[in-house]
């Protein structure tokens, strides 16, 4: 087995901060189109079609759009599409497809009922020629280059990063715009922190007894869960979109059964799996969020769940057994973009720890066409 | 530990066909007055907000109101109106709000905005006098005496009910009314099919050597899955639902980490989980998407998976090791209902095999506040 430094993924997790960088500048003019479009038509709500990775950049969408732009967000069910043929009606809709190959044969039968019904499309691909961005009036073109890795890395932030963008553009907001920019240098900071040997505990003063070895890098972390069967991915919020796309990498990388969950979800049923030593994943930056999770974690702590936690916030990492640090100074609408940098890390460590190649997962190729 | 007969959810279960014929008849009024606002509205989307088993009711109002009648439904994102406090815009919508209890904060919040923004606003609960029934314009009363056990049985199947009545009374189409008049019926035929020991195997001349023992209970078969600890549930279109449902009770009254998926989100990554004998509840009642399913389990089993299988029809339920009939002749539309019906059965039984106790699972309340 090649060594992890030299695999696909590596790589690709580490491109981040550069492809970020570079997909601010190179589809500004594509953005400020479909903005013009957008009040063009004076559009009220958005369905978003996409699978895997892709749907979970949509749940994102979801708050964003929601959040900054008092838009209603649908994800749609591409099953009535393809499957049943009773496509619903979009009324005044944006119809956004999100696709790293742009070849779901069911996601792109979305966007084809679109423009039959008249309604504005839009694509977030890595392909420009596929079958989806021909579908679209707009293309958002995520420049990330080839992904080799089966398991997405780069497209998953850099859509993130095109969604962002969007919700920007439509808010024309300056300080939202500074705020992005700085996106790219904080990717930077997060794998720097986990990655490398810390001679100085990061969050020293704020850990208390129950550590979780600051000053280790994710791969010595990653060592304890060699044998984890299954666990749970907290995040609500922004940050559902996190807990999912953490749990996808678990499953494909590592093959543990990994379930995400709103934390407020989580409390209507599923919190009865939790026993002494379950481990729980919290994602759970700065934010006005963050009390809720506080209040989350010390119910899970009281059923002796194994807390392993990703914030930006001294204190919050402080209230896990295992802490992965996020770069500080990160606006919570923009958090997952850094918070989803640690899961990526660990997945891919924890895959190489349990002698799995994590560039090619078993069971599943590189561009998936359901119908 | 008292015997499983005299437990609240073995009664609740079995309440269902009755329960369900209730609500057909003394609902009709409800459904119709507020299909009227809707027409006089001009109502052109639906927002849905729910949680835990009420939002599995609301994954097939998605369907059902996409389908049946043309309309894109959205999911809400509670913590945008209750923490973040930036609501979206609702526009032209119906805001539906579904709860057993009536009393979680967050999803008050949705229908409180709704109201505010003029938006017409419905609740399906089981409590009349709770405070989402007091924000909402219209009320559909599930009828269905209270609910004892903390899993929701009873109270899933009646609020897929009100959700099929309204959807049948939008689309005004005498067809289907007789189809929907035959579901308390079917309900009974499921049960009784799975409950009672079989002398004459039920399927059997479908089933080839692989036979997954037809002429067993459910409680037999539940014996069989005593030491499992992770599997997933598979469901596609109207019956995505179900997959969620089963996998809900599952997590709740066995502790088992139960993933729900769609057939095809789940070719888009977590496949990688299927080993050798990993455990897979298909749920594939006939339909135009039994094909679909078809395939996806010839897939699954090249990978070595022990396939569970809930249909209807004897050559679906031949393809698993172990069968649980359905009743047969419901329409795929309607087949959710009847299609939980063994998952609740089965979830039970495994509940008591495992010697918990079904009626109270560890750290649940009946009533779950979440902000």
């Amino acid at each position: 087995m090649k060594s992890l430094n030299e695999s696909h993924i590596f790589q690709e997790i580490h491109q981040q901060p550069q492809l970020l960088e570079v997909l601010l500048t190179s589809q500004k003019e594509s953005v400020n189109g479909l903005v013009a479009a957008l009040r063009e038509r004076d559009v009220d709500h958005i369905v978003i079609a996409a699978r895997g990775t892709s749907d979970n950049a949509g749940r994102y969408a979801k708050y964003l759009f929601g959040a900054l732009n008092g838009l209603t967000v649908a994800l749609a069910t591409p099953s009535l599409f393809s499957i049943y043929q009773h496509p619903p009606k979009f009324g005044n809709a944006l119809v956004l497809g999100i696709s790293q190959s742009g070849k779901s044969p069911d996601i792109v039968a979305v966007l084809a009922e679109a423009r039959k019904q008249g309604v504005l499309t839009a694509a977030i691909t890595n392909v420009p020629g596929s079958d989806l961005a021909q579908e679209a009036d707009h293309l958002i073109d995520l420049c990330a280059g080839v992904e080799h890795s089966v398991a997405a890395t780069k497209t998953y932030t850099t859509e993130l990063m095109a969604i962002a963008m969007l919700a920007t553009a439509m808010a024309d907001d300056g300080e939202l715009n500074k705020q992005l920019a700085l996106i790219p240098q904080a990717v930077e900071t997060t794998l720097n922190l986990n990655e490398r040997w810390e001679s100085d505990a990061l969050h020293k003063g704020a850990l208390g007894r129950e550590s979780g070895f600051p000053g280790r890098s994710i791969e010595q972390k990653a060592q304890r869960y060699r044998y984890m069967r299954d666990c749970v991915v907290i995040g609500r919020g922004y940050n559902y979109s996190t807990a999912f796309e953490l749990a996808l990498k678990l499953k494909e990388l590592t093959y543990t059964i990994a379930d995400p969950y709103s934390s407020a979800d989580f409390l209507h049923g599923p919190v009865a799996l939790v026993e002494n030593g379950f481990p729980v994943i919290v994602v759970a930056p700065s934010g006005v969020m963050l009390p809720e999770m506080h209040t989350f974690i010390q119910t899970l702590k009281a059923n002796g769940a194994e807390i392993i936690i990703i914030s930006d916030d001294a204190k919050t990492l402080g209230l896990g057994y295992i802490q992965m640090p996020l770069a500080e100074r990160v606006p919570e609408w923009l958090s997952p973009i850094t918070a989803i940098v640690p899961g990526q890390l660990f997945s891919m460590h924890l895959s190489y720890a349990r002698h799995y190649d994590p560039d090619q997962p078993r069971g599943l190729n590189k561009v998936t066409e359901t119908h």
